[in-house]
């Protein structure tokens, strides 16, 4: 008789995002007159950029001939998209990155879930706290992360790195040494950044212990202050010891169009093994290739029309993140983030448990947001709201958080 | 010290397709002059048809205004596309498969290599032999097939079941009993196919000893005789024992447009656990959905229009299959396969071994095909071809085959 992996059944509830989501739908069934505007999962809601229009209906066209027409992807995604990356998010930083060390994905959400996969069972990993729940998750699936107290919200083999407003939701080295350290920045879920100084210090550490970083860096579009990196490769020794994850999806608006990439430096071993080889095993046995049109849009993002239509989606965005922050801060709640990221990070009022606020918040503000304690327990008394809504919603919201009673 | 998956390194040599182009790409840089015809990978070479493209168009273009602009899709894939995968590939055949039991995926490349994570890390799994690489190696690293005999090219965990000239190239139920079971019908790489009556001897074997059929229907569109099953839901029982696969790859010609799709019965347990809803939660944690661009076009393939479009493209390859069979037995060879799929097995020359045969054919005929020997040790002295090249390149082809000397 077959069994199942028995590691999924340790999976507490499901997934966040999902459960977010059928709260929202119960809510609207039982109300059908509300509107409801949802600043919870991080979903965009501009139209694509029409330098990136172009470029995917010239792709289908293509298509639709014999003599231009793509079928398989080369393995690690077509070269003009990976020269394109090259160019762009490293050489143009002084990073040394080759294009032959990019593979383009289907999205950083399947990368960053299957990147654990190439090491071994027993490895040790360290995680901010509150974290991007799929970090942690994949790990509970691949059964590296020990037994969960329900009550604790802990899981025991896993190190917590507590990003909390004493540290300015920033972790510090953990002391037990970790093999693999997940780090996000900008931060989700707390917008929060570190300065190159900082994750310098995090490459050093990496280094020094033989650890690898999975730095995850989906959120780089949004940094408007200069000392803080782009690309952990701006910092020294980072081709030894990191891999990078990037998206399209907020960048670009790609949540629906599905594109990303990681990136693993040919420097990054154990012993003689490459990681590189590993994950280019895995990409080429359980994957194959983003779409030919995608990839196309990709490089459109890079075009110099395709730049200057995107810089003004993010100003958008970012536009929404400050009226968020700020009406926040004026209507008296403790807020951060907002300032090189797309999400504001608010202390529930009164002692709120998160899931308490976020059922407050839709039933008297009809406004979704995601609950802190979703991503870890020091996410606790913590909710998170993102600044992908129009700004029409993202006003209206805020009015109407400002107008929300607690009696 | 971080350490690897270890199981990684147990894989011999590169993933086989990697190989066979690595060395297409060798022998073109030494003989720029020679124009070499490719019949090796199953990628398709007819473009998309009307009803997909302008499909495809459509969607781009609502992917341009904010009030049809669409972001992160459903968990399962849009209702639109599930509703009508089951009223035409399930309600038309008679078998009872919800819209809701349906995963809409990038492929039936990325499930198969991704469903053997949520069965137990003791499983035991049973493939034909030759098989498609994916299943096995999925399962190497995951560290479920034990040790590798180079010599034998044979796994110590795996129970193999040899399809051969002598079976007709159709397994028979193993002595040993299996947890997993990967079937392949019509099959890569043989081309050959079971009758309903024999599938249903699999359902009725797996129910009894409570194993999971993995069905794997890639090539189902590509059947001509009526015996044949399209789905393993056509068999009584398959509810409780069967996942079923789905690409629109060759149907549809989306090997660069990458869709797929998995079923998983909700009667489907182990225990009280549905493998629907360990499936539901690693497509919701390590996957974020086709995109939407592409699932329009999968719904434009069961248009009346795509429907007869599609119908035009399968019996296009269906000629080149027939071309290839005929040429190859009027050349003397032993071949078979190319009735119900795109796929012709041939029995190699003079007792050659596969990749002899490989680089013969490469170097005096300028044709390249697929090793059998790659696809598992019962494959060694045979040799794949596909159907999926232009009518004019296949013609060629099987001139300069029936042209060979072997000296």
């Amino acid at each position: 008789m077959f069994q199942v992996n028995e590691n999924y059944l340790k999976l507490p509830g499901s997934y966040l995002f999902s459960t977010v989501a059928r709260k929202q739908k119960e809510y609207l069934e039982a109300h059908p007159d509300k509107s409801v505007i949802r600043l919870s999962i991080g979903d965009v809601t501009q139209p694509l950029a029409p330098a990136i229009i172009d470029a995917m209906h010239r792709a289908v066209d293509e298509m639709a001939d014999a003599a231009t027409f793509r079928g398989y992807a080369p393995d690690l995604g077509y070269e003009f998209l990976r020269n394109a990356i090259v160019e762009n998010d490293y050489r143009a930083r002084g990073c040394q990155i080759d294009a032959d060390e990019i593979f383009v994905s289907d999205g950083a959400k399947s990368d960053s879930g299957n990147i654990q996969e190439i090491f071994a069972q027993d490895s040790k990993i360290a995680v901010c706290d509150p974290v991007y729940p799929v970090y942690v998750d994949t790990n509970v699936m691949a059964g590296r992360t020990g037994n969960y107290d329900a009550k604790t919200e802990i899981w025991s083999n896993v190190i917590y790195m507590p990003c909390t407003a004493d540290n300015g939701f920033a972790p510090v080295l953990p002391k037990e040494e970790p093999d693999l350290i997940y780090l996000c920045f900008p931060n989700n879920p707390t917008g929060s950044t570190i300065t190159k100084p900082q994750l310098q210090e995090w490459v050093d550490y990496a280094n020094k212990i033989g650890a690898v970083i999975i730095y995850d860096a989906a959120y780089e579009a949004y940094i408007t202050e200069t000392d803080v990196p782009h690309s952990i490769y701006e910092c020294d020794g980072a081709r030894t010891c990191a891999i990078e994850l990037h998206s399209f999806s907020k960048n670009a608006g790609f949540t629906g169009v599905r594109l990303g990439y990681t990136v693993i430096p040919k420097d990054l071993k154990c012993g003689d093994v490459a990681l590189h080889s590993l994950w280019a095993r895995r990409h080429g046995t359980k994957y194959n290739g983003a779409p030919y049109i995608v990839q196309r849009a990709g490089e459109a993002v890079y075009s110099a029309e395709g730049k200057a239509q995107l810089k003004e989606q993010v100003a958008y965005y970012m536009k929404n993140a400050a009226y968020i922050l700020n009406g926040l801060k004026d209507a008296g709640y403790e807020a951060s983030g907002g300032v090189n990221a797309p999400y504001i990070w608010l202390k529930t009022p009164d002692n709120m448990t998160s899931w308490e606020f976020f059922d407050h918040l839709l039933e008297h503000a009809n406004v979704v947001g995601t609950p802190g304690s979703g991503f870890g327990p020091s996410g606790e008394h913590y909710f998170r709201l993102t600044a992908f809504g129009s700004y029409e919603n993202t006003v209206e919201a805020i009015a109407r958080i400002k107008a929300m009673r607690f009696t």
